[in-house]
Formats: structure tokens, sequence, C-alpha cells
């Protein structure tokens, strides 16, 4: 990592640490930490039991960690020197569901691949090798400072495209920039984009997924989640797409898996890409979040489901169509109902709400403290602003679960965006978004049927109609008037003057001419024409107050990163897609009184969940072997059999599917793939009672390849012994 | 116990060793001992950590056995010289729930007596102390040898009604003739009926009951489910009716409840008076049991509430009607998947049928084994027989599942019962049974609503008619027909006809000349008239099948028996009501891979099961004490907090509910209620793997009683300090 700037101060308080030399205490195991701040960690890290040297780990774009690699929407690592490469099935699922016919169902029966025969993985499949990180917080604010609102938020994302667009001048390479601390820093990440990937082994999906979603986010777990992959590149070692002529990649390191045993108490440490986490949020945004958004969504989500229940009963037909819609939802409800549940029992609100009164006590302690103060009870405010029409918002961006009114919406804005020069258009109306609109408009077709989405309609409309009448829009009472008996009149009006249902006329529109859309009888269109001001208006707000926060929130996050640095504890930045370290050991987790997880499973648990019928349904090899017992140097000599998953309190989120978990030395023990249920809570707040992730035990990967689907080619390549 | 025979011997084998001298090696901590066998297995009692003279327990009828009494239909113990009887909550529901009302609700809120304010329990509510157990086997068997098939049934019946009936002449005795090893020996019973019983203490139905139906078979559990009785005699110290005048009754002995901790691994004993076991059944019975009784049945049940379900969609009111019928077929469905679960768990046919070769192979060893193997065979022949007709059988036994079709048939018998002195009345139709009857008569309007009961008995019917012929029964041919098309119109015709839906009527027939009955114009009763002959062919055809193996069944118990010994190993008798004791330790359960339960709960998992809404609403009073956290000396001092149940690995079935779990020294350090679901396959395999048993742990009990609901004044009866 290499500063760009000179390190930027707050008037009087220390600016974040990252780079800078201190070293705090230990604060139980939580933490994703930045690479350059192992070293400030160091004596902790030593004392939990690493053996390596922290300095090692401070630089993300040098071994051994950049061999931990992005890929597809999770992480990976590199395992050998010719670019094979270990994930999750279910992060490279896409490749083997790409692969796969009825004639050769690589889901069903997994693959192992020869060199030769290994297959390319679908075209857009990518593995990014981060190469720079680089801090540009000037370059990015620049041009903000000064300004406030819209304009601030908008002099940001005009000079952080810039970077990108800059950065990506270089061939291969994908570039971001992304915030730390809320605004407080920026960071140029860059990448190189690795473009022909394939499949060199997979197990079976009833191995590599076994449990499905039942067994999603359960522990005790038995799945085999990790596949094997081979990143190519062309001849001059440069990026390229799929080729024969390609060669396998050389990457920069990789990581030896371990052929050691693995027991309860064991040092562990994870590498990844953790997505998103809101942990440094102040105590009002817990609040809301506890005591309005996961109830509220749990409401609104219930509703839509009974909705779809009620106008799809009797009819397989049109239950197929909303499956998906019906998954994602109760997904989402799911997830709610257990982050409120998480966040409740970890008494998040009270908690969150001592340590920020806690740290705004020490805060007006300091030395010109008043414009820190000022900032944070700005920032307040405008938090407090967006409740006023949280309901509104939330209904109206509820839309989008419906299927051809939300292409009406699209196709209206799509045209409005097609009128600016396209570095000015809005984020997912640019060129480059175009197929994924028009993949969306096609999809349309399999997912609706008008009864049901005129159902949900209604639904929203009619919630809206019951909000006070300061949330309304003028616009949306104009198009679906303000008297609940007449909704299903005006809605069914709506439908019956459009043929936007038609896939072949929502994609003529796309191409149409902005002026004809705009003078479109389409009743549907029409409609989207006479809404598009009004949720314009609600983007500019939201805008509005988005670059406020960016400019108050680092005065919060100033003060949060010093007071807690003067309590003598390091600080880590909220998960934003950056590679991040953790560490902490191999667990059991007590879920409730009087139970005991272990922290090992056991392939008897595989035996135990087999009924024969998905997702339960071992492989006949797989029982076989397991009746077998045939463990060899893979066995656990404690346990006296084979184990299969492995549960630590390593901090993780969304992102960290896929990333490699290190033993003292640096080897890899598991790959992780999955949380347990009591931290779905954990992207809000850390307990470290219930936080824990759940990985394969390499020795299981080990035994599968030697002995169940023999792989014993790749397990030389890998340096591993055959049994 | 005394020996009224002398000890019988087979031909050429040892009999049951009952008072033999023997001694025998443990077998895990399997066994449900008769008291009188305790010296034989005295070693490994010792070797388990018992720390008394295991001669002391050898006598049901002497301390310390005598302090355990039945109650009501489980067990209890008196605890106190004053006849306080400590049993389960559940056990003591009924006396709870009759001195209750909307003013004084005892459910909702427990009850702390004074002795002056201790409730009478209802009329029929009874304690039974056993005065005797003595050896019938001569007696029993007398007029039956030399006799086969039903007349061997009615002697050995005969015999045992006259012994009750002479045992019973005694004021105050209650007496029953029970086998033991199903048929080789007989038991006379005796036991004191004490019918003045008297609430003392009881906590709220949300503690005694915390969890409900949902954590009914659950661990870890979190009730309280306790209760304090109190047994009263008349003023001659002989049991009476409840009056005022009445003194409380000086049990023979009491046990003095714990006040030290208890710990996982702790020796613990248990002693009460399980109901029925099946583990030393044929092995072709244990085969038939997971192979067809048990699915039969789940399919069976499926497909009554099936219809239920569709007949009362949609109305509440009938809804309600047909709870307690649900209730009892989702038990029993639940029961019978838990078992079969279980028992294929347990490999329990395999393993059955392995320890059946391996005895007869030994018999096969020993001298004139030829008339012994006969008798098995000739048993197996009659098990063989059964078969023929058990898809019918178990048709026309759930014939009883309906209500008013019911009451038909069984004012019919009752009517032909009546014809025949009161002694050769068949059982469950004597005069004694008079009461229940009509109190059956009159509960069916609750229970009833016609197109219910007519789409039940269409099922069966249906069910009937597809059965092979070979299975049919003409009566039933000629009431329902034969045409699965015509089943609704034949039911129809038949309510149409019959008034017996209303309550005075059926009641009217139940006091009715048996001649105005058989002559009688209702369609219902004469469809009952012309079914009777078949069903009394039915159980003749049952009774012969159950004498031959009264007659035969002995040859196999004793070969086991001897089998048994001479493997070195003790044999304890199939459970039958009689008390018994079993011995083990404080358990964890590792009821699937990577799960551990612990063996002690705390107040802890109170709090985190509350919901506010039964069956998991804590008393506020409740979470308030666990909150203010003041344990006293009641707290575990390793776990720092308040212990709530305790596992061990005791052998129970039904029936010993409230029995008490001693210590090595025989103080009561748990109170057992419940049995975990993984061991409900126990009734006919115990599986030292599942096996467990739930108990109150009673220092729960203590803090209740001292902090929470307090009644210093039972503690110091009992011997108990207050902190």
């Amino acid at each position: 990592m290499t500063d760009r700037n000179a390190p930027r101060r707050g008037p009087r308080l220390a600016a974040l640490a990252l780079a800078a030399g201190t070293a705090f205490a230990a604060h139980a195991d939580e933490g994703m930490w930045l690479p350059a701040q192992l070293p400030e960690i160091a004596a902790q890290l030593r004392e939990a039991g690493f053996e390596g040297d922290p300095a090692e780990l401070a630089d993300l774009t040098r071994p051994p960690l950049n061999a931990v690699v992005r890929v597809g929407g999770g992480t990976g690592a590199f395992v050998s020197g010719d670019g094979l490469l270990l994930t999750n099935h279910h992060v490279a699922f896409g490749v083997i569901q790409y692969n796969s016919s009825a004639e050769r169902d690589l889901i069903a029966n997994g693959y192992t691949a020869t060199r030769a025969d290994e297959l390319p993985a679908n075209p857009d499949y990518r593995v990014r090798v981060t190469t720079g990180f680089d801090r540009v917080t000037d370059e990015v604010l620049e041009g903000a400072r000064g300004k406030t609102g819209r304009d601030y938020h908008d002099a940001v994302e005009s000079a952080r495209k810039a970077l990108v667009a800059e950065c990506e001048q270089v061939p291969g390479n994908r570039c971001s920039v992304v915030d730390v601390h809320y605004g407080m820093d920026f960071y140029l990440v860059t990448q190189l984009e690795l473009r022909d990937i394939r499949l060199a082994y997979a197990p079976p999906d009833a191995i590599g997924g076994y449990g499905g979603e039942i067994d999603n986010f359960m522990w005790p777990r038995h799945s085999g989640d990790f596949t094997l992959l081979r990143a190519y590149v062309g001849p001059d070692g440069r990026p390229a797409d799929h080729s024969p002529e390609n060669v396998p990649y050389t990457p920069p390191a990789h990581l030896q898996v371990s052929t050691a045993a693995v027991a309860e108490g064991d040092f562990a440490m994870l590498a990844g890409y953790p997505g998103r986490t809101f942990r440094h949020r102040m105590a009002s945004e817990f609040k809301q979040q506890v005591e309005w958004q996961l109830p509220s969504r749990v409401a609104l989500y219930d509703g839509l489901l009974d909705t779809i229940a009620a106008r799809t009963d009797g009819q397989p037909e049109l239950k197929v169509r909303y499956a998906s819609t019906v998954a994602s939802l109760e997904n989402g409800l799911k997830r709610a109902r257990g982050e409120l549940e998480g966040l409740e029992r970890s008494n998040a609100v009270e908690v969150r709400a001592a340590e920020e009164a806690a740290m705004l006590a020490w805060l007006r302690q300091q030395g010109d403290a008043a414009p820190i103060l000022a900032d944070i009870e700005a920032a307040q405010a405008v938090l407090a602003e967006a409740t006023a029409t949280r309901e509104r918002d939330q209904l109206v961006a509820t839309l989008g679960r419906t299927e051809v009114f939300d292409a009406a919406l699209r196709l209206q804005r799509l045209a409005l965006e097609r009128g600016k020069p396209d570095a000015e258009r809005e984020s997912g109306y640019q060129l480059r978004d175009e197929p994924l609109i028009r993949a969306g408009l096609e999809r349309v077709q399999r997912r609706y049927a008008e009864p049901v989405e005129k159902a949900l309609l209604a639904n929203l409309v009619r919630q809206y109609q019951a909000l006070p009448a300061d949330q309304h829009l003028p616009e949306f009472d104009r198009v679906f008037g303000t008297d609940p008996a007449a909704v299903e009149q005006r809605i069914d009006a709506l439908y019956a003057g459009s043929t936007l249902d038609e896939a072949p006329v929502r994609l003529g529109w796309m191409e149409a001419d902005p002026a004809a859309l705009a003078g479109s009888g389409d009743t549907l269109l029409q409609a989207a024409a006479t809404l598009l001001p009004a949720l314009l208006r609600i983007e500019d707000e939201a805008k509005a107050r988005e670059g406020e926060l960016l400019r108050l929130r680092p005065s919060y996050m100033r003060a949060l990163v010093d007071y807690t640095h003067s309590q003598g504890r390091a600080f880590y930045p909220d998960a934003n897609s950056t590679l991040r370290v953790s560490y902490g050991r191999v667990s059991t987790l007590q879920p409730r009184d009087g139970v005991v997880y272990e922290p090992l499973t056991t392939v008897a648990g595989i035996v135990e969940k087999h009924t024969g019928e998905a997702p339960f349904d071992a492989p006949e090899r797989l029982l076989q072997a397991i009746a077998a017992g045939d463990f060899g140097n893979t066995a656990d000599a404690v346990l006296g059999t084979q184990t299969v998953n492995m549960l630590t309190n390593l901090d993780t989120t969304g992102g960290n599917s896929g990333s490699p978990v290190l033993d003292a030395n640096g080897r890899i023990i598991g790959l992780n793939f999955d949380s347990n249920w009591e931290s779905v809570s954990a992207s809000w707040m850390y307990d470290p009672r219930y936080k824990r992730a759940i990985h394969v035990d390499m020795r299981y990967m080990r035994w599968l390849m030697d002995k169940v689907y023999p792989a014993h080619h790749l397990l030389a390549e890998m340096g591993l012994p055959v049994d």
C-alpha cells in the first residue's frame, strides 16, 4: 500500500492510524483489519498464536496476501504456481452450471479435469488480483471542499469516476474508489482482471451444497463447499479472453494447504473481501434499524408474500412464475427476522448508545471539540430528516419488486439518461449497463402474471394512500388517486391500456426515440412519465442527504477513531469490499442455554442427515466411502474419524465466501463458506458470544480428492500427499 | 416381598432369579429393576457410585422404597412425616384445575397453602402406597394348566379376578395381579389407597408447564414441573373420603430432599412405577413394529387428520369440536414417527434378531430343549396368524375414534354384558365401569359434528373395502356394502335414521331394557347390532391368541432369562406398572453430530425462551428474580447461576412421571418429568447413546420456594434451609 497523500489530520484530533506504527490492545477477536493495520495489532496477533511476522501481512499487494483474490462475488486463493484457485462450490456454481447439460451434468456428478480438459467459465466470470491500494483522499475531496449537500455528493462522485477512468486506461485493470470511515478517507483499488477462468475440479452438488437451503446459515454443517478453478492468461502473460492458446496464469504468490490436524482453540486467521458492515453507524441508526427498519421490512414482506399466496393459490403455473420473487422475499424476511432477533439478543441499541455517549463525553473534554460536535449534530439532523418520509420512500423503493410496472419506470428513466453524455448518466443507466437492462426486460416474461402484479401494486398503493398527507406526492396521487376503494379500478385501467407485458414491445421501446416514448399512448408508460419527476425528486433529496453525510460523518468517525485509540484499542473500518484480515480461533458455540456446538463435524453427520432426497441426498459413492472408513492420513486422530466442517469465531460477512482460513503459520486449514444463524446480525454488531464462521475442513477436501472422487494430479500440484 | 409359592422352575432351565442371591455383571445403565433384584446387582450398583446398602432396597414395602407411591397416573414420594408428597405439576394438574375458577385461577397463579387452607383434590384422585408384592403364580395358573387358547386365557383372568376380590376385602386396599415375563410369573400387588389428597403448593402453570407442548420431549428444558400434595386419613389413621376431621397421613417412610450440588457424571438412581415396555418381545414382533405397525399407524393417522382438516376448513366452530381428537391423533403420529426414527437409528430389528438368534443357538445346546423350542415355535405361529388380519383389525379398532358411531357400538355391547352376572361381564363393562361409560356418552356432544364423523367413517370403511377378500367380515359388508362408490350414501342413511347424536337419547338407551335396544328402529343402533357378532368374534380370536401366548411365551422368557444369566448378566422384566428402580448418572447427550446437550440447564434459558406468549410466558416475578440474580444457597457454584433442569441416563418410561431421582446416599436431587425425543423408542429398545430422562433440579424447586413464591413453612417441614 502506498499513500498518495500526506496524512490528513482533523482540526485537533489525530487521524486514522492506518500506518501510524502505534500498537493497540486486543478487543476480543472482533475486527476486519486492513492489512496495513496488522503491524499495529502485532502484539495481540502474536498473543493469539500467530507465528509469522505481522509486518509481512501489511502490504496486500505482496505475498502472502496477494494470493487472496476476488472470485465472482466472493473470495478465493491461489494454491499453486500454475494459477490453481481454491474457492467455494457456491461461488463457482455459475461456472459449473454453464458447463452442464442433460448429457454432461456436472452439477449432479461433479468434475475432475486433467489440464487438457479444464472447461472455460461463462465469459463474464472474473477473477481480480489486487495490485494497488492507494490513498486518494485529497484528489477525491479537492473539488468537494466548501460545497454541501448534492453538490458535495456530485463533486465526490465525479472525482471518483475520473480516477477510475484514468486507472482503467491500463489494459487489464479494473479499478474502483472506496471510502474508508464513510467519507473520511478514499482509496483507489487497482485490480488485475483475469478473464479466462476454467473449471479444474468440482465435487457433486450433493456434496458441495449438501443441506441446501435447509442447512443455510446452520451449524452443525456437512458441506464440501469447495471447487478448484484455474486462471489463464494470454501467451504474453496479460489478461485475455478465453482462447486455446492461453497459458496458466502465474500468480504473484500462492498459499499452501495444510496437512496438520486442527482442534478447538487453535489459532485461525482469514483473508478475504467482506462486502459491507454497519458497525460504526451512529446510535440513532442502530435504533432506527431495530425499531423501524427491520420490523417494517418484516411487515411489508409478509404482506407481499400473503398477496402472492392468495393470488397464486391453486394455480401451479403462476406459482412457478413467482417462485423466484417468493424465494427472494422469504430470504429477505428470514434475514430481517434473524437480524432483529440477534440485535435484540445482543442489546445492540443500548450497547451502541452507551458507547456513543461515552465517546461524546470524551470528545467534550478535548480542546476545540465544538466544530466536531457541530458536524455530528448536523449529521444527526440529516438522519432525522430522512425519517420524515421513510415509510413513503420504502414503499416507492419496493415498486422495484414489480415487473412490468418497474419496466415502464426503467424505460422512461433510460430515455431521460440517454439524452446525456455517457459520463453524466446516472450509474446503472450508462452504456455499460444497457446489456443488463435489456436482460432484465427480457426476463420479465418468466416472472410475471398480470393479476398477481396488479394485486402487489394495489397492496403498495393502498399502504401509500394510508400515509399522512405530508408524505404524499402529487404525481402519485394523480396516477393512483387518493380513494382506496378505487385503487383496483385505476390499476386495471393502467394495465388494460398497456402492451408492455409483451417482450418485443418492451425491448422495442428500449431502442425507441425518447420523444416517441414521451408521447406514447401506452398507459403504463404514461403513468411512468408522470411519476418520473417525483422519483427524481426523491432521488435528489436522498443524494443531497448522502452528500451532507459524506461531508459531516467524517467528524463523527474521526472522533470515534481517536476515542477508541484513547482507550488503548485499535479501530478497524467498516467492511467495504476491500481485502481484510481477521483472526481468532477454532471455537465451540453455545447457541442457547444447555446446548454446545462442537467446532468440528464429522462424516457421521452426513449419514445422519441423509434421507436420499435433496438437499440431503449424499452420493452413494460418498456413503460407501464413509462406511468403509478408510480415512488414512486425513483422519482426525482425536475424533478417530474424518472431519467435514469447522467452526471459528472469525469476523466475516457477505463477500467472505471462499476466504482461505489460515493457521498460525499461514497454511490453509479451512475454506470459509457461511456464517451461523445466530450471527446474521453481525453486520451491525459483533457479539463474541454468537459470532461464528463456518468453513470446509481442508482435511475433508483432501480425503474427497484422494479417495472418493480422486484427483491425485491436483493434490500433487498443491504439494499435498496421497495416502 | 414374600413368595407365596415355592420357586417354580422350568423343565430343565433355572427360573427367574428374583431372589436367587446370584450376582451379575453390569450392562451399561439399562434396567428397570424389581427391588428384589437389587442385591443381585449390588456390585455394579456400588461400582456406579451408590453408597447405601443394596439389601435395604430389596423390599419395596420397607423404607426407603415404601416412600415412593403411585399418584394419579404417575409416581410421587413422601417428603415429610406429615404426608407431604412431591410429584409433578402435570401429574397433579387435575387437582389444581379442580380448585381453579375465574376468580381464583390456581393454574395461572400457582398456590401456596398453610396447613389450614390446603385444598381437597377432585374426589376420584388417589394415592396408592404399596404394602404387598406377593408371588401368586401357582394360584393364577392352577386352573389354567392343561388348557389352551381362550380357555387358558379365561382361567387366568378368572383366577386374577378372584385374587383381587379377596385382597380388596380389606377396607382401604386396592389390589391387582400383574404378570412378570409375560405369564411366566404372577404377583399380587396390594396397595393402601388414600382418598383425601390436598394441594399444598403449586407454582404457576407458566413455570410448572413452561414450554408446554412445544417443549414436550425436548431438551434443553426449563420447567418447574413439581407440586406438593398432602395425603390425609381419618382420625383412626385409615383411608377416608375427604372430611374436615381428617388428619395428615403418617407415611411408613419419607425421603430427604438434598441440599448438595449436582454435576455431570454424578451417580443417580430413580424409583417409580413405569407403565409398559416391550424390550423382551420376540424379534418377529420388533420386525412387525418397525416394518408394519408404526408405518401403517402413521399412514392411518395422517389420513384421518387430512379428512378432519378438509371437513373443518374455514369452520372454526367445528375445529374447536375436533381439537381434542386432532391433538390426540397428532400426538400419536408424532410418537409413532419418533419411535420409528429411533428404532431405525438404533438398528433395533437387526440387533434384536441377532440377540434372539444367539439365545436360540445357546438353547439348542442345552439338554431337553426340544419342548421349549416347540413352545417358542408355536408362539411364533400364533403371532404369524395374527398378521393375517392385522390391517382389518387395525381399522376395526380405529372405529373407536368416532363418537356417535362408537356410542352405538358401546350401547349394544353394554346391553349384552348387562345380561350377565357382574363378575362375568367383560372388563370395561362391569358395574364399576358404568359411570365412566356414562361420562363418555355425555362427552360425545362436545366432540362431534356429523359431516366430520361421516367423513372419518367413510375413510375407514373405504380402506376396509380395499382389503383382500379373506379379511372381510360378512356383517361389515352387510352394513356398509362392498361398493366404494356407495359408501357415502350408506353412511348418510345410517345417520339420517338415528337420533343418537342427541345426548338424552344416548343416555336414555344406556338405561333401557336390552330387548328394547335390540328392537330399536334407530339405524345406527341397528347397524351396531349387526356388527356386534363380528366384533365379538374378533375379540374372541384375539383372546384365544392371547391365551396361547400367555401359555407359550413363558418358555421363550425362561430361555431368555437363563441365556442372559449364562452370559453373566442380570435380567429385568419388562415394565408392568410395578415399582422399579433404575440407576445411572447425570449425563450429557450427543443427539447428532456436532451437538452436545449439557446435563444442567439454567435460568438463562428461561429468559432466552421467553416470548411473553404461552407456552413461553414466564411470570414477571420469576423474570425479575432471575434478573436480580439472588440465588443464594441454591446457586450452582461451578455454573455461577441457578440451575433449572437436569438430564440423566436413567431408564424410564411413561408412569415414571414424578419419580424421585436420588443421589448416592438416597437423597432426592431431582424429580423426573419427561424423557427426550431421541428416546421415544426406548419402550422397545434402550440405546445408551440416546436414552435420557429429564428432571427438575431440586435446587430450582428450593429457590422458587425460598425466594420467588415463598413457602418457608414447607421448606422447614422438608428439613430444608432458607437462605
